[in-house]
């Protein structure tokens, strides 16, 4: 089912801390400095773009970005999610799912745009306590779905 | 079925010369100077957040990203494709869909990111003119799923 690709770093590495995984994707923690709650949503097998999925598997993929987004809105309350599949360095399919906030270093310009503030620890250190709650919530959704 | 929201500028214009347009969604041109294939599938309802729609509207919008993706694959053979939703200047839902090029001003950083390079004229004329058989596939293609 998982089809890999000799030196591709996300079919060789978990690509961050593993939060749920299921036998079409995974999810992951990542660290990126100033953005505490920035997870990713990987494709198991190495896809290079979404439309090498089937519509089906194309489903199950966003149904997962969907409930990520969802936990994240319930329990760190963003200004905005931020979703998107690049994949110019890496190209195996993968999406970021980023809480945004309107005290983070570049908001309201993307997470890729320089940076037009410093960062702001107490409040970083404040949504970074609430994602075990998130992520519990989001292994109880993915759970259900991918039974 | 159309929820529209005062004030807000994908509520009140198309946000580009408009390509395609089904109930649920529409797809424009956007003019990104340097992005000569830059699209957005833009839904018709004001949604901030892709987890505002249900899971069928997801599937609906998702399935627009992937023909577009699709057909600037097949026509203008990029790169890499790159989706994204972010909206943290305007909260209505929309998709960047951005065919890139190992010569466009920032690959392989975002479009969001510093240029690294000059824009390549020449070569961006090439990809302009293969627009319009992109867009008459991605026509065929939407009108096909959206009948």
């Amino acid at each position: 089912m998982t089809a890999k690709r000799d030196g591709c770093v996300l079919c060789e590495t978990s690509g961050g801390r593993l939060v749920f995984e299921a036998p079409q994707f995974r999810v992951i923690h990542a660290e990126e400095a100033g953005f505490p709650a920035f997870y990713r949503v990987i494709w198991q097998s190495h896809a290079a773009e979404f439309s090498d999925l089937s519509s089906a598997e194309r489903a199950v993929c966003m149904e997962a970005v969907a409930i990520v987004e969802q936990c994240l809105r319930a329990h760190v309350s963003p200004a905005k999610i931020n979703l998107a599949a690049l994949g110019n360095m890496v190209a195996h399919l993968h999406w970021h799912v980023i809480a945004r906030f309107d005290w983070d270093t570049r908001f309201p310009a993307p997470v890729w745009a320089t940076a037009q503030r410093d960062r702001d620890a107490g409040r970083e250190a404040g949504v970074a306590a609430a994602l075990p709650a998130a992520e519990a919530a989001m292994i109880a959704a993915l759970s259900k779905r991918t039974s």
